[in-house]
């Protein structure tokens, strides 16, 4: 590990008190007594993976879906399902998907769904960081008060919890799923208790056209136009944003979260990542969920969408390694509000890391630790994930989960759903 | 393990007799005294995975070169540090890319490249099968003397060596590093000593603008006139191919060899496989080398390749995952010349394969393997791998490899392509 310019440092030893790092000191530097000591040997220490846009508990649906475009895949495979479910389902999954994401170097999600008490209890229990919401479906509006009043309570009640770690958002499905009364109250909303709006944006052409047709306008237009920019917005998939909604996001400091293995499997498009960038837009990454995407994998995603933009663009220097490193922790961070806090490891920040061992013989011979990791790591090779300064891995094995008792309550539980 | 449309045979016992497989039987239907048992539970049993196109040496340079388009980056970053390799070099690399294959489930690859017995003495040691060729770069006359002579040479030795397990091609390098006189010579021998030839075919944009220009058709035309497919010929890339083309293609019996990582890095394009397998071209899919790659990870190219498919013929049911897995293993094998001979797990066929955990939290619930291989399993899942019926990576260890000597040598090496 040779370049500071990319902010790797070489052979350090990192010296974490409580739940913040304290200090970054040359190999051998760390002196005293320490309760304890993980050995980073030949491993690249990260600042914790950020999935910034997922539904944790259609894990249970992976695999189960035919192949089909998004609005028939979400209306003939999903819903029905989704009808189905109860919240103990929820729970059950929800725990699945974490410990999927911790196995594979993620400290950090921001998840949207339903029966989000028992998606909050699973985050708690685990120890992740995580920025929780309930979807919001209003098309009618006998929905308005009912789906607001649900969004509403979660959100006031789990803001803070697990010791900090859980902050919540409001979370309106999409434009073509909710009345413009739902955005405007959603907004006023959330001015009021403080907590971004976290929603999906742009996911389909067939969505962009339908918003065109009703309202004669882009749906970042619209949204703009209904004052949801006037809180934090986090917009998940972007696809197929125009010049000059790349602009309403940038201009508003919100954030595109890029999910590229989902929008290919469903056929969405490939997102302007590279123009979103240059255009000033804060872009993280997310996997969506694991129904879509397969797996909940965060390096896949780092991989695939430098992957994607340099096609999209024609540039084999669009998004580098390290860009899409950058887009997978300190943007996604700034994108689930702890953006002062996490993202680089520093001192004073949150102790969020995960250590990636690069001995395997596909990250030999290791030129440049960034862009093995991104072209060439895999989710196995992460040997610890630390959040708040505690393991929720280490040794191969998950710390706060009986990984065992998740998979088998979960096939059972997936024998209601084939 | 439910549907056997697919092939899948849920819960088998299946019994190798010294190379080949003897039985396919329901569990615990294989009685007697065996040399060896090797635990499947939990997992799945593929044929072996074949990488139809590689360049083992260059592991040498993964992570070394600067993010450029295929021309700049060959002749700017690739071509000079190839000038500096020794034979030793090649050794060690293909050591190296050998073993990470093996650890990443491959069980047999095309390989094209120079210092051909090294590469032949590390696949022989190694235990895997290979279909082995010099590459032959021959722009001027003065060259094509010189560079058929080396590629017969090894061709005529090599052939049949490591118990039958090495193969061999002729490889003259690309339509645009080859006289007329190279291809025609080269056809002429191949049908001779009766091996396939194995090439670079329509990469880019570029390579068939000036074929066009300067033969007045396109790159495969003009190999189809040179009499180039009166023998098996193995394409690789195959990204801008017409509509005529993928004809010849498939006339002709060739094999297109899809390598998705490769081709996205270099910012190439994206390769028609749906039109292809379409149009009765047998399709297989291939790392190319880890300079441009990354890594040598087969499941991570099925991935790429049925997502590039669905999203290029916008439709989410192209290449499905059951149809990447025969690209990656049946189609593959026949590509090689071993179609008779593998590919499937029958009586009678050769017991090259690889045992693939499904019990990772990232394969759970677990209502389909093919799907969940295809779009959530990781290299590292891999349990087994079996070629001839010798374990070459069993138990968490490579069994007929160094790997710390590998890596050890391989990084002291690095140092001099910096």
């Amino acid at each position: 590990m040779q370049r500071a310019a990319d902010g790797v440092v070489p052979h350090a030893d990192v010296v974490i008190e409580g739940r913040r790092y304290e200090a970054i000191l040359p190999r051998g530097g760390a002196g005293g007594a320490f309760d304890q000591v993980i050995d980073g040997e030949g491993c690249l220490l990260l600042p914790g993976l950020v999935n910034a846009h997922t539904h944790l508990a259609m894990t249970l649906f992976r695999g189960a879906a035919r192949d089909l475009p998004l609005e028939r895949w979400l209306s003939e495979e999903i819903w029905p399902r989704e009808r189905r479910l109860t919240a103990k389902d929820v729970y059950w999954a929800s725990l699945l998907g974490l410990a999927e994401m911790i196995r594979g170097g993620t400290t950090a999600c921001a998840d949207m769904y339903f029966f989000m008490d028992e998606v909050a209890h699973a985050v708690e229990e685990t120890g992740l960081r995580a920025l929780l919401s309930y979807g919001i479906v209003a098309p009618t509006p006998d929905r308005i008060d009912p789906e607001l009043k649900k969004a509403e309570a979660f959100a006031r009640e789990w803001e803070g919890k697990g010791e900090g770690r859980i902050r919540t958002a409001l979370s309106p499905h999409a434009p073509y799923t909710c009345l413009p009364e739902v955005w405007q109250r959603t907004a006023a909303l959330a001015r009021e208790i403080r907590v971004p709006i976290h929603t999906h944006l742009a996911e389909t052409a067939e969505e962009v056209a339908r918003i065109r047709t009703e309202k004669g306008k882009s749906p970042a237009e619209w949204l703009e136009e209904l004052g949801v920019f006037s809180v934090p917005v986090i917009a998940a998939h972007c696809v197929h944003v125009s010049e000059k909604d790349i602009e309403i996001l940038a201009a508003h400091g919100a954030t595109a979260v890029h999910c590229p293995t989902s929008n290919m499997r469903l056929t969405c498009g490939i997102a302007p990542v590279h123009d979103m960038l240059k255009g000033g837009v804060n872009v993280a990454l997310g996997t969506d969920g694991a129904a879509s995407a397969g797996d909940l994998n965060m390096i896949e995603e780092m991989r695939l969408a430098s992957l994607l933009a340099k096609q999209r663009a024609g540039d084999p220097a669009a998004l580098p390694a390290a860009e899409a490193i950058r887009c997978a922790t300190v943007r996604g961070a700034a994108a689930l509000g702890w953006g002062k806090e996490l993202g680089t490891i520093e001192p004073g920040r949150r102790a969020d890391g995960v250590l990636i061992s690069m001995k395997g013989p596909h990250l030999c011979p290791g030129y440049d630790p960034l862009t093995d990791l991104v072209y060439a790591a895999q989710g196995a090779d992460v040997t610890a994930v630390l959040v708040d300064g505690h393991p929720l891995f280490q040794g191969g094995e998950l710390q706060t989960l009986d990984v065992d008792a998740i998979r088998g309550r979960c096939r059972r539980v997936a024998r209601r759903f084939r």
